[in-house]
Formats: C-alpha cells, sequence, structure tokens
C-alpha cells in the first residue's frame, strides 16, 4: 500500500476537517437541500439499518413492542409539562399551512413523542393488568439546530425512542436500567466496539422534565465526548401531566411512573470518531453490512474471478456477509482506496501469482495488516480474523479512551485537561457552581460515576466521580 | 364457539362500520389528535414490519440500496416539474416557523420524494457507469387528506418509495415492471394472498408526472378496488427538470430515463378488508407476526402448561412465529375471541382432557374448523397446516374476487355492475369521454390489462380490457 495517496486529510491536522472529507469521500451523508437537514446515502443507511436491526432485538428481546405515532402533534400537547415545552420549544418546526389553507391550530413536527405518547397510554391503561405498558417507536425527528453537524446534530434525525408505564418506580428505575445496560452499553460495546462511559447526568444536563437521565458517553478520537444513548426516569410528573392513570388491585386510582429512552443515527457519527482513521471509516465486523470483500486484483483467463467468486460464495455459505469486487476494468489501488475509506474490515486479494501458488492476502482494516493464507484455510482464517478484529478494536478503542481520560485533583486542573482530553474527578469538587464555571469554557460535566463503575442514584451522588470533557 | 358473541357489527349489515370497529377491537390502529394522522398500534405495527421485511428483501434482490432524503423539501422544489407541483400543491403541509422564527422560503413536508431524490441523483450520476442508479427509501409522508380513513387515506402514512435512473428507455420499462412484478406482485399473492389484479393506469388515472402508471389492485369483499402499489416510468421528464444527465461511451452528454415505484400502510387495508370475517382480520401465515398461538384453556397442577409451554419451544424450535397464551385467570372464551379479532392463523388449544387423552384441539382461523389431533405428531401438524391455510386463502380470496368481476358489453352495464362488483369491458367502449362520464358516478377505470393477463404498452391499448369499479 505504500504508494497509495493520501485522500483525506490527516486527523491530526484537523479533526473537523477530516471527518467532513470521510463523510463526502466514503459517500456515507452529505447536506440536504434545507438547512440542517442530512442525505443518508446507500453505504451510510446501510450501516444505519444494521445499527437498528441489533438494537430492535435487543428491545424485544426487552419485552417492548414497536408501534407509530403521529408526526405532527398540536402545540397544545407540549405546554402540558412545564419543563418538556420549556426545553423544546426553540426547537420546534410548526406547520401552519395544510391543504392549501391555513390551520386553526399550528402543529408541530414531533422533536420527541413523549407527549403524544403520554395521550395515548393515559387512553390504553386501565387496570394494574395493563402494566408495565412497553413501547418503541422508530422515527424521524426534527429539532431545528443553528449549528448543524451530520450524523451530530441535525435538524432532522432518525432514531428510536422508547416509553415505558409501571406500576412502582422501582420498576420504572429497574426498566430504564436494563435498557441502559442491555440495550444500549451491550450493543455499543458488543457491536459498535465502543467503550462507552456509562453514568449519570447532573441535574442541568437532564433531558427535558426527567428526573433522572442516564447515558452512554463515547469518547471520540479528538478528545471529545459524543452522548450516544440516554435512558430517563420521569418519575410521575409525564403521568401527571398527562393523566396515565391506573386502577390498583384495591380498586385506587394511582399514576404510573414512566420512562423514556432513545438512540439516533448520531451513533454513525460515534463509530466514524472512534475508529476512523486517515485511511476512512473502520466498521468493527459485528457491525459491518459487508464483513468481507473478495478482491480480483486483475485476471487473464477468468481464472482468477472463478477462484473468487467459489471464495465468496462459500463465505456466503459460512454466513459471512461477503461481496465480489471484481471490477478489474479499474486500477486495484484505485479499489483498495475505497474499500479503506468504506472501512470493510477485511479484504482478500487475489491475482494471477497468487492463484499459481494457491495462495491469497488476507488484509485487516483496522491494523493495515496483511498476511499470506492458503487458499484451503482461507475461510477458516476469515472466520477467526473476524472474531480477532471484533476484539482487537474494541481494546484499541480502549487504550486510546484510556489515555485520553485524566484524573484531577482541581476544578482548574479537570478544566485545563479538558482542552484536550477527559478529566475525571471528584463531583464534590465541583457541584452545580463548578458546572457554571466549566460551561465559560465550553467545558461540560457529560456523566457521574461511583468509583466502582456503577450508577449513582438521583440526588445520592455523594461519591460520585465526574468526567468532565468537551462534547459534540 | 356456539356461545361466541358478535364483538363486530356484520360486514353485510355495515362494511364501513365493519371496518372501523375492526380497527379498534383488534387494536390494530386509531386517530391520532390531528386531524387525518393515525396511531399505528403494536398489533398493527407488527403487521407492518412484516410487510417491510418481505418487500425489503425482494427490493435487495432487485439490486435496489436503501437510502434517506430529508423529509422537509424546499417548496421551489417541486415547482420545477410543472405536472408534479399541479398533482400535490394542494395536498402539501408546509412549515413556516423554525427555531421561533419565521422562515425566508418556507419547507413542505415531503408528500413524495421525487423532486429532493432527483436533485441527488443529478449529483450523483456522472458517467454511463453510475448507471442504473437504483434507490429506495422507508419513511413517512404527508398528503393532506379531506376525508381520512385509517390505513386507507390518512395525512401521514407510512412507505417505501423507489427511484431508479437508467441508460435506456427500454432498461427502465424494464426495471419498473420487474418491481412491479417480482416485488408487488409476488409480495401480495405470496404472502398477504391477495389476488391481486396487474394492469396499467389510463392517461387521467396517473401519478402526477408518470408517463406511464402500473398498478396492483386488490378488490375488496364489498366489491370496491384497492390500489396496492404502484410503479411509474417518468420518461426523460423528471431527468429534464433535474438536469439528471450521464455522459455516454461516446462522451456525449444525455439525459436518463427514471422510475419510481411505492407500497405504503394501505396494504393493511387491503389485507383487513380481503381476508376480514365478521370474527375480525384474517392474517395469512406468511405473513403473521404470531403464526401460532398454544392456549392453555384450563389448568389445575400445572401440568396443561407444561405440556403447552412445550410444545411452543418445539414449534418456535422449528422456525414457527408462536406465542404461549397461559392466561388461565381470563376465561377461555374472551381469549379467544381475542385471538380470532386479531387474526392469528393457527391456534392449539389444550385443557386437562385433551391431556389426559394425548390430544389437542388444532384450530384454522380461515374457516374457523377444528380438529383433533395427538399431541405427537402437532408440530407436523401445525407445519403442514401453516401451508394449507396460505394455498386456501388465497384461493378463497381469488374465488371472491371472481364472483364480484362482471364482464360488460356497455358503458352503461358497466356503471351498473360497478355499484356492488367490478365491471370488466373494453376499454374501446369508455375511452376518454367513458372515463369522465363514469366519474359522475363515483366510478374509475382502475387498470387496463390484455386479455391474456399482460399489460398495454402506453398508448398501445388497443384490445385492453378495462376494470372498472369504486375505489379506496
Amino acid at each position: 500500500m505504500g504508494n497509495q495517496t493520501a485522500v483525506l486529510t490527516p486527523q491530526h491536522e484537523d479533526f473537523p476537517r477530516w471527518y467532513q472529507g470521510v463523510l463526502t469521500k466514503a459517500k456515507l451523508a452529505e447536506n440536504g437541500p434545507a438547512r440542517g437537514t442530512m442525505v443518508i446515502r446507500p453505504t451510510g443507511y446501510a450501516i444505519w439499518e444494521r445499527m437498528q436491526a441489533e438494537i430492535d432485538a435487543r428491545i424485544k428481546v426487552a419485552g417492548a413492542q414497536n408501534a407509530y405515532f403521529p408526526l405532527l402533534i398540536p402545540m397544545s400537547f407540549f405546554e402540558r409539562e412545564a419543563e418538556h415545552v420549556e426545553g423544546f420549544s426553540p426547537e420546534l418546526a410548526v406547520v401552519t399551512h395544510g391543504g392549501g389553507k391555513e390551520l386553526t391550530e399550528p402543529l408541530a413536527i414531533r422533536p420527541t413523542s413523549e407527549a403524544v405518547i403520554g395521550e395515548y397510554m393515559a387512553k390504553w391503561v386501565d387496570s394494574y393488568r395493563d402494566l408495565p405498558l412497553l413501547l418503541n417507536q422508530w422515527s424521524n425527528v426534527v429539532r431545528w439546530e443553528l449549528r448543524p453537524r451530520i450524523f451530530l446534530r441535525t435538524t432532522e434525525f432518525l432514531w428510536q425512542e422508547g416509553h415505558t408505564a409501571h406500576v412502582t418506580e422501582s420498576d420504572a428505575r429497574k426498566y430504564a436500567r436494563r435498557i441502559l445496560h442491555e440495550v444500549y452499553q451491550d450493543f455499543m460495546r458488543s457491536v459498535l466496539a465502543i467503550p462507552v462511559i456509562v453514568g449519570s447526568k447532573t441535574a442541568s444536563e437532564r433531558f427535558a422534565g426527567a428526573e433522572n437521565t442516564m447515558t452512554c458517553e463515547g469518547i471520540m478520537r479528538d478528545g471529545k465526548a459524543l452522548q450516544m444513548g440516554t435512558s430517563h426516569e420521569f418519575g410521575q410528573r409525564f403521568s401527571r401531566a398527562f393523566n396515565i392513570t391506573y386502577s390498583s388491585a384495591e380498586g385506587a386510582t394511582e399514576l404510573c411512573w414512566t420512562t423514556s429512552w432513545g438512540a439516533s443515527t448520531r451513533m454513525l457519527g460515534g463509530l466514524i470518531m472512534t475508529h476512523g482513521d486517515d485511511f476512512g471509516i473502520v466498521v468493527p465486523p459485528a457491525l459491518a453490512p459487508v464483513q468481507v470483500v473478495v478482491v480480483v486484483v486483475k485476471d487473464i483467463d477468468g481464472a482468477v474471478t472463478r477462484t473468487a467468486s467459489a471464495l465468496a460464495q462459500d463465505l456466503k455459505g459460512r454466513g459471512v456477509r461477503v461481496k465480489l469486487d471484481d471490477n478489474i476494468d479499474q486500477a486495484f489501488g484505485w479499489r483498495a482506496t475505497e474499500w479503506d475509506l468504506q472501512g470493510v474490515p477485511i479484504r482478500v486479494e487475489l491475482g494471477p501469482r497468487d492463484l499459481a501458488d494457491n495462495v491469497a492476502l488476507l488484509y485487516r482494516r483496522d491494523t493495515r495488516d496483511k498476511t499470506q493464507v492458503g487458499i484451503d484455510n482461507l475461510v477458516a482464517e476469515v472466520e477467526q480474523l473476524t472474531g480477532r478484529i471484533q476484539t482487537d478494536m474494541f481494546e484499541a478503542a480502549t487504550a486510546r479512551r484510556d489515555a485520553l481520560v485524566i484524573d484531577c485533583a482541581t476544578l482548574d486542573e479537570a478544566r485545563e485537561a479538558a482542552q484536550t482530553g477527559v478529566a475525571r474527578l471528584p463531583w464534590e469538587l465541583v457541584g452545580t457552581s463548578g458546572e457554571r464555571d466549566l460551561a465559560t469554557s465550553g467545558v461540560t460535566v457529560r456523566c457521574l460515576q461511583l468509583s466502582d463503575g456503577s450508577l449513582p442514584d438521583t440526588d445520592h451522588d455523594r461519591g460520585a466521580l465526574a468526567y468532565v470533557a468537551r462534547a459534540y
């Protein structure tokens, strides 16, 4: 690969420019025609589809059912919960005309569906036998963004949002944590290979209207944090606002305890900025829409193509997601650059000389190492390598993250450390006034965690450690 | 089942009321808070997810790739193609405010994505090597509906829309037909068990801006037609409007030939009204999210539940989508009524006496027949029955459809026949003036078909038969 020319701005030179470059060059996404919107191209969308499938399967195991609620919500719905309306009002897109006429009540495009789902939960829940009610929705949402950035902050994005109602506070709490750990954390670690830091948000960083917000924070290669999935407890605030009540076994009318939780196309940004390098994105095998590309380097009489095609078929038969690149009209170097850009985890390269020696080159995208393997062993080698890359990518990302996290003893130290990485210090040294102080330097408390890695209870955060960083 | 009380208005009494009733009682969907919108409940959404999976797999086999384009489209985009803007202007929902401010250019919520996708195709297609460009999108769209009806006509609905660009007219034509037959017709017949009539639309019934629209028309039990999936050829009209050009092998700049095609949550309406009966909906096994429910009729010492649970596990192990109903706190009759309403194709019923005799009752929802089978044979019997129900449902639906189609010799006869069913007559007897005449009685030409069942070419419709009906 020595003669490969750099197609991207190196990360160390200009990380934001590298990010923009890789979005374009890997054909992941581009800006939409309306400000702040994005077009997700097939290469990017295929990754999103795999994210959806993996998360959806975990959500179903957790017992939630998918449903669909309307895009357009009467403005009055937002006004029922004070903090919720305050949080979302500045971000709403408003439909004032429909069918050629001005509407009597303007409609908001959903920025989140708490309000409308709350309305229907109230209808559907009658007795304690109807609980828990566990709903999830895959949809688009719109939040007006002043500083849009593809995948990270866009006016429209795609996500799933779960909404649940429970009999007791303890049930609601357990479920919100189950989703955090068994859906988000497990998916992010075992599929995305991202060692997210899992913790609770401070009061000032909570979701609008939530009593507790728990988060999975990814640490990007540039030292900034990215909130990649959150799970919220609402206590009884939403059930009070929307009258979500049940009759207990004893016949009393009681308010439900509700939760909500979401993860979005932001995760694509997290994937790119956690694993990407100067040659493109790097997709972990468990996630990759194409895990292996079998490349015909060149061919004379069709023999190489036949063998490559047979190898691809064998891999497919073993359940590997594989693609054949027999496009020998284009130079091999150009094609290799493209596959690097798109981050396909494994490349099998085969040319006439390899065929004569009954070998192929096995290239792994994460380390960019090449080894020669016998064609007869190739399928087994690829299967082994798939698992190894997945593990190695998680370990490498963990090492990079750990190198970015710096233990600090004062707020000043933390502010300083957070300019290039993540500061960790006792929450007692920060506090609400420290948070305000950090904010003036563009730094926030990303989450609180107890020293054993577990989550502090809301308002019982003594002894908690604060992770402090700049954030996307 | 003798003592089962009717929970629905019988179809023959009031079909529209039956339809509304089954939506509610089977918990499929209900009205949203904003006029014309709908909430798709978990039971309904699970069917939609299975529809999506089956259609998506066929689209991928046909080589198209999924992508995502923005919800919000600048109004100016619609004005580029004259017929397209004329067709959609009256139906647009318009965002005039975002982020608390009035927008300088109002944004339309997509009623379809031809315009925005056209813009990006123009960017992405450079040379003939980039063609065909085969894109598909799963999304929501909004078209202002004056007479909304859940699943059939709603202001917001869910669908897929495919958009493709080709080098030649013949390539575009072939692909539009491939989608019509291999994706829509195959899915509707083999999965939905609906014997759709496949034909071409007359000029007045074409999609706004299309040069040819091909359709799959379902005939509902009340004799009305439902357009369930369409595939359009745009010729070079959209590529001219959006400047979708390619440079040929000879270096000349040429306009592409484009197509689009879509199918939506309307299909849920088609499913309900094709197979539903006075006891609820009936879902074909190939589609059903739950194919078999194993019902514990009653239990004393847990022995019935254990056997039922083991049977459910065995079925699951054989790849059957199965659910266990061990909810013996609720009366069996009530539960049977619920499963009937939701249309689960097969019910296995097991009580203490059955267990003593080592038998179970096997109930098929389509015919409502019950047979006793030995528990040891049950899994094999269920597997056989699954295939048999699928075939029988298609045959029964075909017989009902055929009984509704009446060959007519004059326009007057056709108008009369179309009041209760579908009239078939030579298109030459109708023509454009006949179409206008029929419209005054609320009747339209649903499609044209040649006598051998094939599609007439655009403007070569001599000898074609017209299917004339009322329509949803």
